[in-house]
């Protein structure tokens, strides 16, 4: 069944307007017809079934007639801040990362991203990003559609990350000294609400400067196992370990 | 440093040589002079760091410095058989779950798998499929070159099972249906040594008759949290939350 965010609040109506692109969508791509079903999202992971009353050319009126457990989500929210990689990664980066339960996503430029940022490109870039995020939270059937940010200076995710409760760095140099527990123990001691602020360098990995400038900003090092990841799997790697500890694991 | 697999087992020899396709890339794509570290892996995952005394145009001879510890292997053996999947979307999984660990690739012609294979091109991809492992087996550090093999029929599958500890099927239906504890419970259960037969669906998922007939081959259902996981995101689900379960968690 089609999922829509609407990205407004439940302000208990039964009747609900769906406006922009979804519109499209609706009527021209899934070709939908009045009485067939879909899922609207609103904020705070509240999300109906509710079947199509009206269809017209800058609306589609839906009657909402149950609403969707609230389980879809991490109990605890996470927010990848990866190193600016190469070609397309980012792009898997946040449609995995989305599939697998983030939050948000914040890239930074990294000391050693290679690739430019051109601000002039930078819109369309962003829109490209976030429209990935919502086609992946759509079929992820997530209750939350995650942000992407536009890429941070280090300086910025530094004060970004202030109102996070875990600050975390995936460090490739921690995982090669062997260093297995600081993960874990901050997965052990997290509750539910907490909010993780976990960050990963680009191909090259973070620099030692870096590395300085986050554990002078309380930030934790953590190594993830004795393989090494690529920029592009280690955020895979947390979220799905995040999931079996807070959503198999009993 | 780079690394070599030499798919040979350790006689206890100081010299060892190395013949065919790593010698045109130390050589030539490396440029590696003598006296040069890399790192060679035989069988049972010993690798040792070694010099270069000799570079000739058919082989190149290396003398064995040291031993790296054994310890870049998950203890169970993992092996990933996923349904055939379209598109370019075996050989991600194929480079992603040799970095998370995954000890052997089984593809299999699934029911909803929309690819049709040609095994007039048979040879050709599963080279391709064994080079993208080795690969990614060189840069995550491995001491197991994964094998890929050649696509089973679902008998093939459940033949080549039966030699596993434990087997388990990745199944959207028990993840939709609330079933979490499966998976956990095989993991608490499981130790060092014992294999892991794992299934994936392709895109659309198993059919009810490829479950059934697992079912009735002592394949446990699984669901992977509550969220749906593409058909190649699945697999590094699940090779990451067994890294996190026996190596970072206590």
């Amino acid at each position: 069944m089609q999922r829509y965010f609407l990205n407004e609040h439940y302000k208990g109506q039964n009747l609900v307007r769906i406006t922009g692109e979804d519109v499209h969508h609706i009527g021209r791509v899934m070709r939908m017809k009045i009485g067939d079903h879909i899922w609207v999202v609103f904020n705070e992971s509240k999300t109906a079934s509710a079947a199509i009353t009206n269809i017209e050319d800058t609306f589609v009126e839906v009657e909402i007639l149950g609403w969707e457990p609230q389980n879809k989500e991490l109990p605890v929210q996470i927010t990848v801040a990866s190193g600016l990689p190469k070609g397309d990664k980012l792009e898997w980066i946040i449609q995995k990362g989305t599939e697998l339960g983030a939050f948000e996503f914040v890239p930074f430029i990294a000391d050693r991203s290679v690739v430019k940022w051109d601000k002039k490109k930078e819109v369309k870039k962003i829109e490209r990003w976030n429209k990935i995020a919502k086609e992946a939270a759509e079929q992820a059937h997530r209750q939350v559609l995650p942000t992407v940010h536009p890429p941070f200076t280090l300086t910025e995710l530094i004060e970004y990350s202030n109102q996070f409760t875990c600050k975390l760095v995936a460090y490739e140099e921690a995982a090669k000294e062997g260093e297995t527990s600081s993960f874990a123990k901050a997965l052990q001691s997290a509750k539910a609400g907490d909010s993780f602020f976990i960050v990963y360098g680009p191909e090259g990995g973070l620099s030692e400067k870096e590395k300085d400038v986050l554990i002078n900003n309380n930030f934790v090092i953590c190594g993830l196992g004795p393989r090494i990841l690529r920029t592009e799997t280690a955020p895979l790697y947390t979220l799905a370990a995040i999931s079996y500890h807070f959503e198999l694991m009993r």
